[in-house]
């Protein structure tokens, strides 16, 4: 049994994309710039936020952080997205979600210009993915996909559970895995709240995908024998010895499924570090202009 | 056992589509305009674009027919579109594919105004039927979830296995059938060619969705008793006692399968018939402002 380890297949990556910004720069070419607009004062959000104003300073980014109160109108906000549309400099951004109940949050994704939307959120760019063609892969799938690839894990032919149909995971985890490509390959079977016998279709599955936020879902009678499992799970559950309060769990139950496996990927350490090392490889290929001019 | 009559069916909904532009007209509304593009003489195009200028007359819509012959340029193509585009007149228009080599369809599509994009296959329209936003679904899925609405068949945790990963059925199928309404909030499995043991993924199924394209692919021996069957092949096999020496020919293999099946949706009259009242609908929809300004 392997455990699968984002931080460091991350930090490589993370290391891969310095690598090539450096060539770049050298080269005389544009330092990539990604701009992040938070609204309020979230603690998850700032968090993950800094988290991603880190990653660029790690990759050689240029980065601007926008803040605004949560009071900010949605005009307002709407207007800064626009700006940064027409900001040459500016290769790609993202708006940070959760955003104050006030602001439409579809408008703000539908505002963003398809050609810096590295979250991958924009209906173009799930379209696009949808139909086979180029495009920014929102983050969570393009870091579980970096994963199986990482690890050289054979998708071809395999069954694969995805748990959950949530637009930034399941939806497009479930096209990714069965798309003609490695990863993917698979024979693709998509779980969420209305399937009977969730436990049956598990045990049929090679690799499964747990993405329901469902604390500790998975468990050891669900899961075949030699299974890969990927978990996306991360809900805080109060935790009373931790200085946090909460303890970050995920949609499997790791000490009882992991002997099963033959790969699995832990929470916290596993899909999570990969999230931000997919903006940062987006942000790339948008300094690139890799997929649209 | 029940055949599902598609011909029937679309008669039904076309009419109704027909009242609803009388009541508009005479309530001093526009009446919905549909053009097409046709480009060269293939007797398969010829023989859909009529089909569909019919079915404009039946609707009360009016229709354009642009021709262009084989040899048209990719440019004055994408005028002819851009023109459309910004012909207030008109509501919604499509492209009858398949384009000469030297045209990318896809460039064609994407040219397209998505507000216009009745056929349902622009990025755009891809992208909001995945995210779950009203959009123009294309034809054939739209068709066949009128037609499971239409005879009522539950839907809701039921397994549905879609054999065939295409852009234009089995990708959205799958998606339709997934999504949480009705019909939908099936578990979902989607098959393909690398899929291994496709005999007993199908023999799981209450409803199978067969779109591989390979004639009398699905045998009784692959179907549950009472299983749900719609048959979306639509091939031409080469047949010496017909006038026109082929016969259209479904997936299913029809005769040993359908005694097994609750519903079986037949080739021909089945599933075909629904297509163009699909876009008849997009059409009125379009006509409408449904979904876009």
């Amino acid at each position: 049994m392997t455990i699968i380890d984002g931080k460091a297949v991350a930090a490589d990556i993370k290391q891969q994309i310095a690598k090539e910004v450096e060539q770049i720069v050298n080269a005389g070419g544009k330092r990539p710039h990604l701009a992040a607009i938070l609204v309020g004062h979230d603690g998850g959000s700032e968090t993950y936020v800094n988290n991603k104003v880190k990653a660029c300073e790690v990759c050689g980014f240029k980065s601007t952080l926008v803040r605004f109160e949560n009071t900010v109108s949605e005009e307002e906000l709407l207007n800064k997205v626009k700006e940064l549309n027409n900001d040459d400099d500016v290769d790609g951004f993202i708006v940070q979600l959760p955003l104050p109940k006030h602001i439409s949050e579809q408008k703000v994704i539908e505002t963003i210009d398809y050609r810096k939307d590295v979250d991958g959120f924009h209906p173009i760019n799930v379209g696009r993915l949808s139909i086979g063609l180029p495009c920014y892969i929102s983050a969570t799938p393009n870091g579980i996909m970096d994963l199986l690839s990482y690890y050289k894990i054979e998708t071809s032919g395999k069954k694969c559970v995805v748990l959950g149909r949530s637009n930034i995971v399941g939806k497009p985890m479930a096209t990714l895995m069965a798309r003609k490509a490695y990863p993917g390959d698979c024979t693709v079977t998509i779980c969420h709240s209305h399937t009977k016998n969730i436990k049956e279709e598990c045990l049929q599955a090679d690799i499964i995908i747990a993405a329901l936020g469902q604390p500790e879902f998975l468990t050891a009678d669900m899961v075949k024998e030699g299974a890969v499992i990927i978990d996306v799970g991360t809900t805080r559950v109060p935790c009373a010895s931790r200085k946090s309060g909460f303890k970050l769990t995920g949609d499997v139950k790791f000490d009882e499924v992991a002997p099963k496996c033959s790969y699995i990927s832990p929470v916290p350490g596993g899909v999570g570090p990969m999230t931000i090392c997919s903006l940062m490889r987006n942000t790339l290929l948008a300094g690139k202009k890799e997929f649209y001019k």
